[in-house]
């Protein structure tokens, strides 16, 4: 900085009491000719959010921004408490960072729910679909299809008032019979408990938020014309591996499964956004 | 592309014909001279993931790589499907990718876990946690602690069989009282369950993935000696409203709160990984 490229030791004072008292005194001539408020204007190019950073982060050290635990108290006291008022804000802040108008009608509201449970709106990159996905789902859940999950937590983020038909939510990762399946077939209780679906896949709307063999099992199961089609496919899983490659799997295939499919490529995921899109195609307008 | 540039039009066969014709032709020169295969080595300063990437999506032009569907068909019929090499090559990959020297001991483990469940090593950039947190929430757990959480999707990622101590997971969420209770504070539904924690807060282990309310909420009662201290607060709330906010004042009071916390700090979050931080503390060495 070259303001203090001038700063010289001086006399017997310490070096940083010399600084400190040589720029409080530039700053206060600056300050008497009117020219001090524009050093701390800032690049012109920057963003409202980066602005915040700064002055967050830097301007405490010349006394004009606040103390991370006053900018806390602050925050404390300032929350936004009801959940209409947390619900717009959000759809609002995603809206002007993200583009929805490259997806789809109907996705476009799957891609902002989606982006939210991640907290990350990089997510829209690779968010991936066939053509209608969504109308589909939204079709088969108002028909009353049922719909299956690979984990407990996707059941459990599911919103139930949301479903339009009472639609049962379904998981068989803790039936019974489960354990031994997955030990007869040398694969995961995930991918076993896919076998115990039944008669419920057939025009189900599917949803994958976790394990990568358990979609592997059901695309290898489809193929084979050993299991009913889905409606639809909400494919998530999440990790490092098989997760990518799962899903590069269904996407690259879907088309010679004949199933529709909504997925997040790459190795993120999660129960939280595939519930989330499941959420969205549920019904519209109601707020978490 | 410089080889492109020489290929012109030729009598009357269509120009991609001659341009396919004479592109082999070079292609065949080169590889009598022995010169072919190194002009698609590639770029020495790609890394192996992007040579991967180049091969698979760029490769099948030349027909060196394979198309994505039989990328596809390969996967399906190759994944793993054993839960232990699973793990152990999740971990593999984990440990390959990032640099978890910087993390505490204990933390360590807990970071590789996080990371795991948000599929995005990036993630551990924005890890943040008091000294020792680790160590104190482990320990509470062995003594017995109960697990409290904001909500049903955090309990559902919650491995029991992990817990040293058959420790009783509590979600007061959808406790009958907690409607009134949020009308009543005007606050969320999530807020106002943290109200219905009573006697089990002290020397729990709180576990909140998804709402800033419900942390912030917590703050405040800590600070007004109000509710009792917890003895660890893994924070990972989500989203884009308060969840960044809710976060860094926990993390610039938990000094003055007395209290002990493991964060992800940012948007990101969510019940997935802050399941995983408190499965990461619960044992050691049993896989997923």
């Amino acid at each position: 900085m070259a303001l203090l490229t001038w700063v010289q030791a001086h006399g017997d004072l310490p070096k940083d009491a010399v600084q400190v008292r040589t720029l409080a005194r530039h700053y206060a001539e600056l300050d008497q000719i009117g020219e001090l408020a524009a050093l701390f204007e800032g690049d012109a190019s920057l963003s409202a959010e980066e602005r915040d950073v700064v002055e967050q982060k830097e301007g405490w050290v010349l006394g004009v921004g606040r103390s991370d635990k006053d900018q806390a108290l602050d925050w404390l006291n300032s929350y936004i408490r009801t959940p209409n008022e947390i619900y717009k804000k959000s759809q609002h802040l995603i809206e002007q960072e993200i583009d929805v108008s490259g997806f789809e009608n109907d996705m476009a509201d799957v891609a902002v729910r989606m982006i939210h449970a991640c907290g990350d709106v990089d997510v829209g990159d690779d968010i991936a679909y066939s053509q209608n996905a969504a109308q589909k789902g939204r079709e088969a859940l108002q028909n009353g299809a049922p719909v299956l999950v690979d984990v407990e937590m996707v059941s459990h983020g599911i919103i139930r008032k949301r479903l339009p038909a009472h639609n049962p939510v379904v998981c068989t990762l803790n039936d019974a019979r489960t354990p031994a399946k997955a030990e007869e077939l040398g694969t995961t209780r995930s991918a076993a408990a896919v076998e115990f679906w039944g008669d419920w896949l057939d025009g189900a709307v599917v949803v994958i938020g976790n394990a990568p063999t358990a979609l592997f099992h059901l695309i290898q199961g489809i193929l084979d014309g050993r299991l009913a089609k889905p409606a639809l496919i909400i494919a998530c899983p999440v990790g490092f591996v098989g997760a990518m490659e799962s899903k590069e799997t269904l996407i690259a295939l879907a088309e010679d499964m004949d199933v529709p499919y909504i997925s997040l490529r790459g190795r993120r995921g999660g129960s939280a956004v595939a519930a989330a899109a499941l959420n969205a195609l549920a019904k519209k307008g109601i707020t978490q």
